[in-house]
């Protein structure tokens, strides 16, 4: 890929700031938790595996320079900021897993000095991002022996190189078909209220010269309706133990147009996005967002005062939607949740 | 309603400028049928119903000034006006069916003098706009009864006041069901790309002090899952006499949805909104309107140069997923044919 989401720099971590693109591509230099919390919060870093890589980061920062010889107190200012950067942004099972497996990782150096303590969670870091980038390019292989020449393909929201650590999940898909020589368009819904398909995945994709068409996302319906589209590719934010999955608002809805048009409908996501604790997706947090989002776009207000908004970020595709999950180790069909148990 | 969207005043056309809503209510005066083209091509004026009588006055005004005596020159001319508006915007057929009505009625009047002529066409004109705010209050009537305590109705776009006369057409229902004592909420989709659900329907809703709750289109689906709606009504911009409804982008989506919850879906439009030289909504022309619409927002692009756009302006329902069509002389329900023959 032609752009690197998020580096590990003299001891700062370089994000491409998201929220300016597609206007121009621009970085930030982040050194402390804080300063990660606010990047993940106001989505200059977003997408379910780029937050996971992102706080791994982010908590790293935060303790790298406390200063204590006692593990007890370490482990007490360790765990607070987990406990700060798990409150962030509620719905990507990402975040979570990977604190889960840097707590994991520190619990194996108990024994060591703070010092060493430190230096194997930022390698544990570092592994998690490599890990994803492997990752990814799987997703894609995985993928793309799904998709044929001159598919038509809809994806939603940024499922890309900017939600993970490179190279994306859906896109990822789309990304490898293309290397593989396959000739395919792609129609991007452009996701109100924060235009994610609009800005990034459009952007991404003009990166690779890909045949990109951008529709509103009340037009789904009718794309599928015209025969436009033959498969829907999405990433996810948490995917339940019976494949019930959380994604990007509107996901649901284009799961239902996809059932009623039989077009297949494939969510492309890595292991680390499914949560072995979580049954069904009724049990799956969904973050509500400002109203300021929709009330006003580019400094302009839309709406009368005194008009109440709804504004949930992600919704919940029902396992029955799927016609199967993507992943970076094989292809999981239904049924999801004898499958999901088999790949975990 | 505490506001008039058309108004015929001192030789000219009033109308509210709906650009420029939610944030000011300004009006401008319309003085020729170039103006009056412009007007309706730009969305100042906009709504099936409201573009038929904006239409009409359009003509009154083009021809009003003509001097000649022969009716031949007269009438060359007066169809050459009507080309002209008919070629403004494609969809609603209420445009077209105000040029039928205008030119029967200059058929009828051809033995008159011109000065005759042109004050049976304003007359008639002013019949098309005082006959629509009484279909607007039927419409009200009759889809009231559909409408009980406590019911939350999704609608889409703008179907209000501003679309019609005066009262609107989906909205004239939710207006007379609140007349009427009945306590309702309402949802409101955006409708991307100009957001008229956003910045029209939210603001009519206001006026009426009536619970409204904005969402993005895109959220339609999850609100239906979460059972927050039990009915959707939205307008027309044509039937054809299957039943078959064109109406704003996304109308279609939105009537997948709700036959995917199992909930009632209602079009609300006069009689003047079928077409009956279309038998089905394949033959029903769509607006394509231009890229910029959605590659830019509030002066801001939202996406990458090179990116495609696709920007139909409506999309058309087929009548198996419309529970009933809500009409100023009755209910129409299935079969639509055969019932739709009987109104007409």
């Amino acid at each position: 890929m032609p752009f690197a989401p998020i580096e590990w720099q003299n001891n700062k971590v370089k994000i491409i700031d998201q929220t300016s693109l597609p206007k121009k591509l621009s970085y930030l230099y982040i050194q402390t938790a804080e300063e990660m919390f606010d990047a993940i919060k106001t989505l200059k870093i977003r997408g379910a595996p780029a937050i996971g890589i992102a706080a791994a980061f982010g908590l790293y920062l935060g303790i790298k320079d406390y200063k204590t010889t006692s593990f007890k107190t370490f482990d007490k200012k360790f765990k607070d900021i987990i406990k700060y950067l798990s409150s962030c942004r509620p719905t990507a099972y990402n975040l979570f897993g990977a604190m889960e497996r840097l707590q994991d990782k520190v619990g194996q150096f108990k024994k060591y000095p703070i010092e060493t303590i430190k230096g194997a969670i930022l390698e544990e870091t570092l592994k998690i991002q490599m890990e994803d980038n492997k990752t990814c390019q799987s997703i894609g292989e995985k993928g793309a022996n799904l998709i044929k020449d001159a598919d038509a393909i809809l994806t939603h929201c940024n499922a890309g190189g900017l939600a993970t650590s490179g190279y994306g999940t859906a896109l990822a898909v789309i990304f490898k078909a293309k290397e593989q020589g396959k000739k395919i368009k792609v129609y991007v819904s452009e996701t109100r209220p924060l235009l994610q398909g609009a800005r990034l995945t459009c952007w991404e994709l003009a990166q690779e010269k890909i045949d990109t068409t951008l529709i509103c996302d009340n037009m789904a319906g009718e794309v599928m309706k015209e025969g436009k589209i033959n498969k829907v590719i999405v990433g996810a934010d948490r995917i339940a133990l019976n494949g019930d999955t959380a994604n990007k608002i509107g996901t649901y809805s284009l799961a239902v147009l996809a059932s009623f048009h039989n077009i297949p409908f494939y969510v492309a996501a890595p292991i680390s996005t499914f949560d072995p604790k979580i049954r069904t997706g009724e049990d799956i947090p969904i973050e509500q967002r400002d109203p300021g989002e929709i009330e006003n776009f580019a400094g302009k207000r839309i709406t009368p005062k005194g008009t109440k908004i709804y504004n949930p970020a992600f919704d919940v595709v029902p396992n029955s939607l799927i016609t199967c999950i993507i992943t970076e180790k094989k292809l999981v069909y239904p049924s999801y949740r004898k499958n999901i148990k088999k790949v975990l």
